[in-house]
This record gives structure tokens, C-alpha cells and sequence, in this order.
């Protein structure tokens, strides 16, 4: 059998999240539901890492086994998938290579709305705060998160993990009109990390924090030192490099 | 009573367009019903012009008389409205203003994306065709829209009004990657009139028709000689002015 590395794009609106699970439809089931009838072999299919509810990939990635042509997987696959779930390509890869395992960084964007009113066009893939934010405090307080640090603070209370240090190579703040988008990449990341880490940039941005609080909420380790969880609808999962 | 002018955005994909019917849910109704539950009066609303099931406003505008104030309705009609439908605007106008008849000028933009692969993030609000398009050739075939015309030829048959003569001021195409923007502005429009004109555009575009068809099929007035009716997911009716 061929190990295949697969591109996939999905809107996660109308999905309980990534994974596979009893009494709610996961992304997953729907994409080897789809390949278990073009291949007509059983799959089991492993992703660079879930996705929550409502979260969305522009590129998510996810290796499987098959005898089945990875040239012709896309569009076969693509006939059988909803419209909010769309493979974008397929490779053969070393035998040993694993989607999770294998990968090297993820970029993560997150889209908020400085707006009042919701438009009917993007209220399930933008999130919306009432309130003015400063962009250039929020810039000065992403510098903070630069490098290697104990994200444990900006990990969902109760979450069980061999260590808590991730590597944060990049996070950018851009603003256009009422739109921020923040893209953040790393080395991996923990539970709920970008959508609290996100919170908490607003909140600096609100004037809640100083951009220099950053520090002392990530030293500090505690899940209450940090802002809000944001959203699940304005996350995006960007790419995954291996 | 005061006749107010409301401004309103709507994401036409889950609605059998914008007119009140049986059997079937009008954005119009929506709309009736949220206006009556807020303002506890009898509200029969009238837009600058119907669109059809599956077709989008950025702007759309209505009118209708009230005792409600027109300060206090974008606010407290969204609370009652669906996430595809917002209330952007509304204000008080002279009492024989009327949304259609009053309206001088509409525009409607048509997005076109040349893909293979449908994005999960726009299939309802975009066309795809396979196909490329040369763009030179279609701004070429747009000149001669411009003007007043008799457009029966790209009108959908059967249709009767007391004249087929509209006025086009402007159509601009634009293209960014594989996406294709028209924007056309007018007098008024006939019916599926937008969506007819882009795609006699993509048979230009595609080699199928020579730019300087387009004078024929407007002279011919036959419907046959005109390209397909585009589909409905990719018209946005951009703003109505007064």
C-alpha cells in the first residue's frame, strides 16, 4: 500500500470538529466515509492535529494507506464530498511519514471584526467585539509570545500534556478597515492556544492589559492571568509544513 | 406615519428570493414578520426591486410607513432577524418617496472564479466555471452595453413589460488571480438581464463569441443568440441610488 499525504480545505460551521465521535459528525467521518466508497478499502486517515467545532482549514493536512492513485483522489474524492469540504491535493510520501508526527509548523489565522452590525457573508467565519481596538499596543505585546516559553496560561484549564513548551516562530497583526487578522506559527500548539492568546491580545488592544503584561501572564502559568477564548468561527487553520 | 427608508444586506442562498410567497420563504416575509413583532403594527414593505431565490444584496433598500423610529430599527430589527439578513441603515424620507419607483440608478456586481476546485468558503456567493477567460476580449464585448438599449435579447423569454429599453451607464470587469469581478450599472434591469449579459461575457471570454457580437445579439433582440442565464450564488445587487 501507498502512504498518501492529502490537502484538504473545510469550513467547519456545520461540523462538531476534526475528529471522528459517537452522536456528532466529525470532518473526519465525513472524508473516509467518502474514501472507503472511491477506494473501496477500509481507511482510517490521521490529520496533523483536530480541529475543534467551528474551526476551519484553508489547508489542513492527513496521511493514509491505500493502493488507490493519488492523481486521481482529489477529483474522485471531490464528488463525493459536501460542498464545505474540498480536497485540494494528494502525494505519495515515504512509508514512515505520519501527518501528525511529521510536521514541523502550523500557521494559524484568526479574523475579527470591529463591528457593530454582522454581515451576512462572513458571521460564521469572523468573529465580532463592539469595541475599538489599539493595533499598534497589540503588535507590541505579540513580540511577547516570540520564542520558547511555557504556554501554559494560554492552555485550557485541565489539559493533560507530556510538557507545556511550545515555539512560536511568528505572530502578525494586520488591520484593514474594521478587519484584524492575526497569523501565528509554531512549532505546535496546546488546547485553545491561539483563540486565548488571541483574547488576550484583545484585551490589550481594549486597554485592558499592557503589552508588557504578556510576560508576567505566561511566567505567571495561570489560565486566569490570560483573556478570553475567542470564538471558535474566526480561526483558520492556514498550513501545516513538514 | 412616517415612510422610512431602510438599508438592509442579506445572503440569498437559504431563501426563495426576496418576494413574500406561499409555499416557500421570501426574504421579504422575514423581514414583515421581524418588522410587525418589533413595531406591533401591520408592515407590508417595498424593495427597489425583487431578487431571485439565490441572489445577494450588499445593499438592498426598502420603504415602507411606520410610527416606529428610525433611529431605534437597525438596532432592534437585527436582534429579531437571522444571521443572513442585517439591517445596515434606516431613515426618515419625504411621504411619496418610494423604494422602487423613486430608485435612479442600481448596481450589481457578478463573482466568477475560473476553478476546478470549489472553495468551502464562497461556493454559495461565487460561479465556477472550468474554463479559462481572456480579459482583454470581455472588457472589449462590455463597451457595447453601454448606452440605451432594447435588451430583450437577454431577458428571459416570456417576460412582459411595457418596455424593453434600460440604460447601462457602466460595466466594469476586473480580475484578481482567478477571480473575476463585473460590475454593471444602471437605469434598471430586466429580468435575469445581469446574469444573461455575463454569461454572453464568458462566451466571449472563452472564444465562443467575437466582442463584436454583442451588437448583433442586442440589435437581434432574439434571447437564443445570447449566452446561458450565469447561476444565481455569484449576483450581489451592490446599491440602489435616489
Amino acid at each position: 500500500m501507498k502512504n498518501i499525504l492529502v490537502g484538504v480545505s473545510y469550513k467547519g460551521t456545520n461540523y462538531a470538529g476534526w475528529q471522528r465521535q459517537n452522536n456528532a459528525l466529525g470532518i473526519q467521518e465525513v472524508i473516509e466515509n467518502a474514501l472507503e466508497e472511491i477506494t473501496r478499502e477500509k481507511c482510517e486517515i490521521f490529520a496533523s492535529g483536530r480541529t475543534d467545532a467551528g474551526v476551519h482549514a484553508l489547508e489542513q493536512c492527513f496521511s493514509f494507506k491505500t493502493n488507490f492513485s493519488p492523481n486521481k483522489l482529489p477529483l474522485a474524492l471531490n464528488s463525493k464530498l459536501p460542498d464545505d469540504i474540498k480536497i485540494l491535493w494528494a502525494k505519495e510520501v515515504e512509508p514512515n511519514f505520519h501527518a501528525r508526527y511529521s510536521a514541523h509548523k502550523k500557521t494559524y489565522i484568526y479574523r475579527l471584526k470591529t463591528e457593530t452590525i454582522q454581515s451576512p457573508f462572513d458571521y460564521d467565519t469572523t468573529a465580532y467585539i463592539p469595541y475599538k481596538l489599539d493595533l499598534k499596543k497589540m503588535q507590541e505585546a505579540a513580540k511577547y509570545f516570540i520564542g520558547t516559553h511555557n504556554f501554559k496560561a494560554f492552555c485550557s484549564a485541565g489539559t493533560s500534556v507530556p510538557t507545556f513548551e511550545r515555539e512560536i516562530y511568528s505572530l502578525k497583526i494586520t488591520r484593514e478597515n474594521n478587519t484584524y487578522t492575526f497569523e501565528i506559527c509554531g512549532n505546535g500548539f496546546l488546547y485553545n492556544m491561539v483563540r486565548i492568546i488571541v483574547g488576550t491580545l484583545v484585551d490589550v488592544g481594549r486597554g485592558k492589559l499592557k503589552p508588557q503584561d504578556i510576560e508576567k501572564i505566561l511566567i505567571s502559568t495561570k489560565r486566569e492571568n490570560a483573556g478570553k477564548t475567542m470564538p471558535a468561527k474566526g480561526l483558520f487553520l492556514k498550513c501545516v509544513e513538514y
